[in-house]
């Protein structure tokens, strides 16, 4: 796992007969670690020094816009040669890399078997469970004997993703049971398959989403999940380390919304300028057409602002700390919500637990920001810093409440909870806020 | 999968035959995945009309506060069967949840080898390698054969938590060797294991972070990890499905973190209004602190604001722009670090390009805002909303470069990035921000 300065491309220095032999000792895990430190160049000439068959599991493992310049830089021929020894799941993935207008001559030129997979899969979409399977499971008969199946599994070709679960498939290909390799071997020779199968399985359909089937791989604790279509037919199987990949994405994904980045993840360095300008500048843009309501609603209170001008001074610290708590709540809720603990149901044990907490941190932060503006500069007079502290104390107690209340509202409409985290709320949050803010300083001080 | 209206709570209405029976159709993923939605009296009876067997599986799906009121409510006795029949990982992480006063009584009582085996566990960190594994895993020495290795896996006890990866210890119990289970069954029975096992061993060390742990095991796609000592010595193993506990965990805490919550991952409707209180208060209050700074940046610019009061009215767009264009290119850099994509070695490279966006977003932002004030209420004179217009600029290509640099100065000294996430972010760019501001207005119009 050690990735000192230098990492890769010092081997690049080693002639060919040398690389090779470096290389031999490199995980497929240490590769794909190191590889976005090489340029283009560079990784083409280190990924020819490979075999075919690591090749294939290398890049498996890279991102797709490693993918994508890796592909443009192989030959038609060693592109093909590439899918060949690739597993099913992954060389869908790979194929969707390669550019367009050679894609169908490059699967034209496939073996039959590798082509059939390949068109099988690249019907499914990508972010469903059946976009992330691979077709080559070991499945058996139900009336065939444990030794039987033990003979069998001992020379199923060694391309199965897993032996350690076994499928068991009815006449028409429907599944009917799952029987472990565990299982078998401790299963007297002459026993039937159909006497010792698990028979309630779990299973998803082709159409699920794939965080819901992470989810449901992770709950079972199973190493594979079998796939199935709506007749219950066996497609293929998902297994444990591309879920492990989907609950890796999804986070990613999370956190961006979170701050206000759009698309899917990808790798920082790869990301073009004019990318990185597209993924941001349209929420950027939205979020200030929308912030810039607050200038109408400070508009309105100029006169208010004329009269008491200390009021201006503690316009970034009313819209900080609603913010922040108003995020910290919703963030709580939204958590709760994608783990599957809260429910639109539960919205009252939810509400309750906030009021309590908003009059609870109201009133500290407003006491806080009565004593500091009292005894520290600007050293408001009493009734000034009494105004600026229940002021923050409604706003942070009105924050909470929005927090707590936006998430459940959006799922409530089936939109993504987590839009109510990060600057849309806090821009809600201002804009509701900075009118709190005004009309109980109006109320204390006119 | 399905949670319908009711989900366990109606099961109690049945009586106790009926109860077991209905219970005995759910799998142990169900019955966690609704366990939330019962109060502690209905816990327990559920729980206590579960098997024994069950009992051990669910409760080790069960967050830590439903372990412990489910806990607090069993008699002696019955925690002390429970222990029994769990996984010792499971064991351990549950005899935590034991008040303290009774835990050594407990343990006291479990039979001598399920004591020694927690004894054992009880030692490491939670949060480490050791403090995850499970000591029931499979070991062999490397002289035996493929045959005498397959006998002894299909005798194998059934609590091993796995037999898909067999270790290969020498006469001191250090790892020499690893092989799975698919490998012994595809090798002719007189060949020892020793020339067919893999030398090239993955392991971590006892105290290896859990979160460095899981991504070791995650790049390599093991179903399991060896865990060692210092004199490479076998201690346990840890298994994929407590890995991805540990991804889910480390998960919520970096969305915690960005929303300015303090703690570990917990359920919410778990913790008391003390503990969200304690969780959220800290944070808020030395944010708030930090965020007063801006009243006194803002006081030596009042007699500009008296003189140009239109420039209040942009202060909390200007605020809240700069800070999301900060979010968003510290979230990037983030990310990036914590996938391994980023090193401090490539600060060049990301800040380059964050120079190249900050200027376009800088730009667009700018011209929008100009644009905005002038032909929109409050209809600002063409001066004016160019001062605005480039304000806004300036402090979005500011905050940009901030928000780069921060991660990788915070990673430089060795501190978490992702604090430079969310809102201390924020503060600390409303105080260069507004500064920016009043500083480019300034020059503008004077």
């Amino acid at each position: 796992m050690s990735d000192g300065p230098g990492g890769l491309t010092h081997l690049l220095e080693a002639d060919s007969e040398k690389l090779r032999e470096l290389l031999e000792k490199l995980s497929v895990a240490d590769l794909a670690g190191g590889w976005y430190e090489l340029d283009d160049q560079q990784a083409l000439k280190l990924f020819l020094a490979l075999e075919q068959h690591t090749r294939g599991e290398l890049i498996a493992e890279l991102s797709n816009a490693e993918q994508k310049s890796l592909v443009a830089a192989l030959s038609f021929q060693a592109t093909r040669d590439l899918l060949e020894v690739m597993d099913p799941d992954d060389l869908v993935d790979l194929i969707q890399q390669v550019s367009p207008e050679i894609r169908s001559e490059v699967i034209g030129q496939l073996s039959e078997e590798v082509r059939k997979e390949a068109e099988f899969l690249l019907r499914f979409d990508d972010d469903d469970a059946a976009g992330l399977m691979t077709t080559r499971y070991a499945a058996i008969r139900a009336d065939i004997t444990a030794n039987q199946a033990l003979v069998f599994l001992r020379r199923a070709p060694e391309e199965l993703e897993t032996i350690y679960y076994v499928y068991v498939v009815d006449g028409l290909q429907r599944l009917i049971g799952v029987v472990s390799l565990r299982q078998i071997l401790m299963t007297a020779d002459e026993v039937r398959i159909v006497d010792v199968m698990e028979r309630s399985i779990v299973s998803v359909r082709e159409d699920t989403d794939q965080e819901e089937t992470a989810r449901v791989l992770e709950n079972h604790d199973l190493i594979a999940l079998p796939v199935v279509d709506r007749w219950n037919r066996l497609l293929g199987i998902v297994t444990f380390d591309d879920m492990i990949d989907v609950i890796r994405e999804e986070q990613s994904e999370d956190i961006y919304r979170m701050g206000a980045i759009g698309g899917d993840a990808e790798a920082y360095l790869e990301s073009s300028v004019a990318r990185l300008i597209w993924r941001r500048l349209p929420w950027l843009v939205l979020l200030l057409l929308a912030g810039t309501i607050t200038t109408n609603v400070l508009a309105g209170y100029r006169d208010l602002i004329a009269r008491f001008a200390f009021l201006a001074l503690f316009i970034p610290v009313i819209t900080q700390t609603g913010g922040n708590s108003g995020t910290q709540s919703s963030t709580l809720i939204i958590r709760g919500l994608a783990t599957g603990h809260l429910h639109f149901r539960l919205i009252g044990r939810a509400l309750s637990k906030e009021l309590a907490t908003g009059v609870v941190i109201g009133l500290a932060t407003g006491g806080i920001i009565f004593l500091r503006s009292f005894f520290l500069p600007p050293g408001l007079e009493g009734m000034e810093a009494l105004a600026i502290g229940i002021s923050l104390a409604s706003v942070v107690f009105f924050a909470t409440l929005m927090g707590c209340l936006m998430p459940f509202i959006i799922s409530r409409f089936n939109g993504d909870p987590a839009t109510a985290a990060g600057p849309l709320m806090t821009t809600l949050i201002d804009i509701a806020g900075l009118t709190v803010y005004f009309e109980v300083a109006k109320l204390l001080l006119t």
